[in-house]
């Protein structure tokens, strides 16, 4: 479907313009004051439009965890996680269509799920995860999550002798099932992205990258990671490879310009030229690195190093929302504290193009989305200027990214396709949603984990909490 | 109006019980399941109850303000603000109510506004605001913000010698305007009451912070005052009195269990002794402490040495919103980077109590607010669980605290009058409310202060900026 926004507010250099903007078979194909109507006009008056943003890392199964967890740092939240996650493919569905619906209505057009696969039915959790965001109509990158060591090993031996149970299924068997993934639903053209995502060193084998790699040449994929999240893994990718996990990853050659790593709180300056160098991306998630106390990422060192940042919610049980302009708020005001030259924060319009440009460059695809640019895909959204949470007038991005908007986004197109209208989601019944959401759970807040007090003294010991 | 809210979840040690709440004149009657129901029934049915929390420190009139300020610290921030306040009393009330119906539907039902007053208007700037809160019926604490030095006097002189403009105001001028407000419209029956609030040690001369005292102590007030909130203020404490601020302000007898004091970033630990030893509080800005990199405040020491503590949104432009949600997450997760032992963090059940009880603490009114306790005033907020922010369902109060809740808040009583009901605040017409702040206001994006121009050179130079 055709159509033309008529009189919106867009970001100019340093200002505003008051445009029409077309859109011709899913592209952007025309930018300018006072343009003839093609297709359906849109009354964009008092609205502000901007690229859609990427959710840029996140698990979606997660969902079913969010407000329950006890404060932990991620070893221990790991634990408990995987103690109360009895997960059915009905809830996969449930939980991706949740994601996309809070990622929609916070600005978000794509999401990159790291997507936890159920043991013995992971095309199928895949199939399931690639139906919702089709049904939905968002852009997703299904990153299917995969490893082959087992929870523990994710944990500094320090100086103790530690033993792990092997990982359930062999190596070679996770990259057939990659494999077979990207056959069945590496679908681009159509929205939906197979990504190849160990989920980092600390239960990772060389092996497991490297077959990754292999695919990611093979079939032109992403790649995604886990990064040096905690001081723990800090210590580990020392214990393990005798280097930093990053100085690892390049050699084995897994940093690209098409590589999105999640996280990176504890890099080394060193470090930091290498993800340069390898034009790699940065995902910063900080609503999770607060929340499990993993620390601040030194992301204004990322930017004045040239590194690519973008955002992302990280999975609901960390966060514990969807809601993306929390997570670019906080994730531009955070790092004021971390240094005392203001000339060096981030404005409110590096933070829209962190969320728009990063997103698209970390996923290989700057060249078709990120921006309003005339020929890139038609991904937008645009926002209500006269809610109660973007008044009084002032600056409509400044509201944005600093404030607290709450209802305004209006509409989004998805590749030109409206699946948010007048505030509300098109493509499914949200109400049915909820309801779905409401009886497949129940008041569940006592959760004790026999796995946290299994771990616990081990993780205290090593990481000399007393 | 009496009423009785039946089946509803209310928060037990370490778990949740499902009871009826009977409200009669004003006051919480009887907490049990299967009460009589006396007066209206309310269907409390997955629905959760909370005490009020308090906004315990915000200035209103800020919301013109929202948006627009650009990243900077708050010397060179509030040279800014100032620049761009041409306040006039229509401003003051449209802003008093904003700010209002924000902190309702994020869950307050006090707010603490440090009042900038119009020069000329001041006693017209309080008549205003009292008639605004008011209107909407949420319990107000007006704390008219006065100092007695001119805004370059709050930055170090560092080495130079600097001349500041005396304030337009005489001190005694000052406190005989206090003491007129204070007659006028002190009524804490009516929830309305008066706070002595000098702006800080930066900006007051010892003489107006004991005349506060005074009138404190004369009319049984409330003290409230920013505190240390930046390492410039730091460094202008040890000028001013050659000891630090929190020093200074105990020897002239300024603390007290009546007294709150915003921020208090950069404290040391004889300090954070003295806040417990006096019984102050301290009201936690943590967005507006990131907004203008002041600092992360030593929260979980303070609540170490039984410091009580409570949260403030601070004013719309350094914050930009006022939902007192997101600062009761960011305020209570902030912490967990500070601290590697995660049994010291912040749990949502203790940041709902600090946001409640501790707020009442800090205005001396324990007795009367911030618990569901039999006898205590109802101010209640009702949230709706059903709600797509608040599910799957797993823990209420995790999900409130740790989420990004939306359009929870169903129902708000303030002193047992409903202000807010099915999720729209009653008393008065918010989208009239939207209108004329959109009338009022205009887009003006591109704003360059001649203030900050004038004195960022000194303060640079002041702070080791290069």
């Amino acid at each position: 479907m055709n159509f033309t926004i008529q009189n919106v507010l867009i970001a100019a250099v340093d200002d505003y313009a008051t445009v029409d903007v077309q859109v011709v078979d899913g592209a952007i194909a025309a930018i300018a004051p006072s343009l003839e109507v093609v297709g359906t006009p849109i009354n964009g008056k008092n609205k502000l439009l901007l690229p859609g943003f990427f959710n840029a890392h996140t698990h979606s199964s997660e969902m079913w965890q969010r407000g329950v967890i006890p404060p932990l740092p991620l070893e221990l939240w790991l634990a408990h996680l995987y103690d109360f996650a009895p997960l059915d493919i009905e809830k996969v569905y449930l939980s991706a269509l949740g994601t996309a619906v809070e990622t929609l209505l916070s600005g978000g057009t794509s999401v990159v799920d790291h997507l936890v696969l159920i043991p013995g039915q992971e095309l199928e959790t895949i199939a399931t995860a690639v139906r919702a965001y089709k049904e939905v109509g968002i852009r997703a990158f299904v990153s299917p999550l995969i490893q082959d060591e087992s929870l523990t090993a994710g944990i500094p031996s320090g100086e103790s002798e530690q033993n792990h149970e092997p990982y359930f299924r062999p190596t070679q068997a996770t990259l057939e099932l990659m494999e077979e993934a990207v056959r069945q639903f590496h679908r681009p053209d159509e929205g939906i992205s197979i990504l190849v995502a160990p989920t980092g060193i600390q239960l990772c084998s060389d092996a497991l990258f490297e077959g990754c790699i292999e695919l990611s040449n093979q079939y032109n994929l992403c790649r995604h990671s886990h990064l040096l999240e905690t001081k723990a893994q800090e210590k580990l990718a020392q214990e393990k490879y005798g280097c930093t996990a990053v100085e690892h990853l390049k050699r084995i050659g897994y940093l690209s310009d098409r590589t999105s790593l999640a996280h990176c709180v504890h890099l080394s300056d060193t470090d930091i030229t290498i993800l340069a160098e390898t034009k790699s991306t940065v995902v910063h998630n900080p609503l999770s690195n607060l929340r499990l106390g993993s620390g601040i990422a030194p992301i204004l060192k990322y930017r004045q190093a040239g590194v690519n940042v973008t955002f992302g919610c990280d999975g609901a049980s960390s966060n514990d929302s969807q809601d993306l302009l929390e997570a670019i708020k906080i994730g531009s005001l955070l790092h004021n504290v971390t240094d005392l030259d203001y000339q060096q924060w981030i404005t409110c319009r590096q933070a829209v193009e962190m969320a728009s440009l990063g997103g698209a460059k970390g996923l290989n695809m700057a060249d078709k989305l990120g921006s309003l640019t005339v020929g890139k895909e038609a991904d937008l959204v645009l926002y209500d200027l006269t809610k109660l949470s973007l008044l009084p007038r002032t600056d409509p991005i400044g509201l944005l990214v600093l404030g607290r908007p709450t209802n305004v986004v209006e509409s989004v197109w998805v590749n030109g396709k409206q699946i948010v209208a007048d505030g509300k989601v098109t493509t499914i019944d949200v109400d049915e949603l909820q309801q779905q959401l409401f009886n497949h759970s129940q008041w569940d807040t006592n959760r004790k984990s026999q796995s946290v007090r299994e771990i616990e003294t081990h993780y205290r010991a090593v990481m000399g909490l007393s």
